[in-house]
């Protein structure tokens, strides 16, 4: 199944431009980009969706394909924001073709986005475009909280909850909200599959803290508790924050922010005997079941749910 | 009539956020740009080419004020590129509230306009995005095209023209095209006044390099020849190696790239000698004609011509 639609996926992105168009240095980074590849998840869950329904692949492929070039947008500009050195085991487009030509290219895959939006059948663009519009403005909200969080000390779990949910979870979101509008679902049914998208997706984001903090980085291939190492206020810390009276705090902040040698070790150590591990994995697993039974809570047939059910057992159980 | 077209865009602008909305550090960019107004002669031209053709202007609003919208973020983003320190006589957002917010910002900006455009009759957004898309693509395209010719000594009169009509023609032209959509014009009706935004935006930018080496810098409020001082290839330093032989070209760069303190000067006593000025304000003349020349074979009332006419006259006659 992933296969077939991967491959739709792949046939849909190639024919945006055949050929490298003029200017070719604003193209060429778009190129580079879209050849690193990545799971294509979001398209992927897009055509599923529709599939569900038993809509028409060609009727959806538009959007999976906007979907997956909005997301690779979000990539590209963001890694300008977060100053990054490499992107899916390459060199980002900021650091290889500069300022400039990062954003400006960005810019023109955003626009881009449209206009394979516009290609839709006229009975779904409004919608499609409606659904797709809020998702990409909670998108660039996410990003911006998620900057803020980094001059405050003070970030609850529920805000943290919300920017996860903007910043990660809308965009497969609303790729199965589109996917079943595509489809020919009703509004409140796609809402289901909106709800699924936002509760697994951010049962994947605190599974994805888990990992930087607690996985092995022989199988993440990352650094070591990267998140304490930046400062950063993942769930993890957010959790240990809570358990902690105010001078605890204090001084938990103060080895988060510092530079000791030994800084992880001492955050791990404070983590470890207040079950950190087990809280954050029990907020994932919290996520996850609300997920299922939205799922479960689909008009439809319930073999066809396997999908999507094998979806998010596929993102529960990764190792990296 | 400028001011009827003028107060409804206020009132459309002002709609989109009655209330500064959260993560404000995102939004309260947003809200400093629109600010600072400009003379919105973007959303006036397409409202104005509706009215022509009889249209209502509430079909029209959204799209006008998403021209509009555009138009500043793709400001936004350029101050950026540009490192520029002040627009419109303030600081820039790049410079006010730092990279990442400039970035971020105006992506919002960007989605923004498309949200705005999602709200038009649905009779209309299929075309009218279309048209926004193709152009929008065009603006992206041209101001690659132009940090590309800062690489180059052999930038050709063709290809300036062709980087003017991209990065500044195309959104006026958009503008009047989409204008006259919304007031149900034929296809190729609406294709005359975009061929009439073209040369008229064409004409403006020329006379914009005109004013820029030739203009007196008390009456434009600019740095005396400035594109001179930053060696920029306009128009009167093509038109100047246009007329020189290869020796002389080259000695002509190396003063235009070099910064000897009476640069200005002796590039200006070639470009008196070669007449500059005059085949500067030929070109520009050139570009005006075709474009009342598209105006006069619109299909139409020749006397509601004359609002664009004298918009036309407005750009020629101007000393800043």
């Amino acid at each position: 199944m992933i296969e077939k639609y991967a491959g739709l996926i792949k046939t849909e992105l190639n024919a945006i431009w055949p050929q490298l168009p003029e200017p070719r240095s604003l193209y060429e980074p778009i190129f580079y980009t879209l050849e690193a590849g990545g799971k294509r998840m979001r398209p992927v869950l897009l055509l599923a969706t529709c599939d569900f329904y038993g809509g028409n692949a060609s009727d959806a492929a538009k959007a999976a394909c906007g979907i997956e070039l909005f997301h690779n947008f979000t990539l590209l500009h963001d890694d300008i924001m977060d100053n990054a050195d490499l992107r899916r085991g390459r060199q980002t487009v900021f650091k290889r073709n500069g300022l400039n030509t990062a954003i400006l290219s960005g810019d023109l895959m955003m626009i881009k986005v449209y206009q394979l939006l516009a290609q839709m059948p006229a009975h779904l663009l409004g919608d499609v475009l409606g659904k797709f519009n809020d998702m990409a403005v909670k998108v660039c909200e996410g990003q911006q909280i998620d900057a803020e969080f980094e001059q405050r000390n003070n970030v609850s779990i529920d805000e943290y909850l919300l920017m996860i949910k903007y910043k990660t979870a809308v965009l497969p979101a609303a790729a199965m909200q589109i996917g079943a509008i595509c489809g020919g679902a009703p509004e409140t049914e796609a809402q289901k599959f909106y709800d699924f998208g936002i509760q697994i997706g951010t049962a994947f984001q605190i599974k994805d803290d888990w990992l930087d903090v607690f996985g092995n980085p022989e199988e993440t291939g990352k650094v070591r508790a990267g998140d304490i190492v930046a400062g950063k206020k993942s769930l993890p810390i957010l959790l240990t924050l809570s358990c902690l009276n105010e001078k605890d705090q204090h001084d938990f902040l103060e080895i988060l922010h510092g530079s000791s040698e030994d800084k992880v070790d001492r955050i791990l150590d404070i983590m470890n005997d207040l079950k950190i591990s087990q809280m954050t994995e029990q907020w994932a697993e919290k996520y996850f079941k609300m997920a299922l039974q939205s799922l479960d809570s689909v008009i439809g047939d319930d073999a066809k749910k396997n999908f999507f059910r094998e979806f998010a057992d596929s993102l529960m159980v990764r190792k990296n």
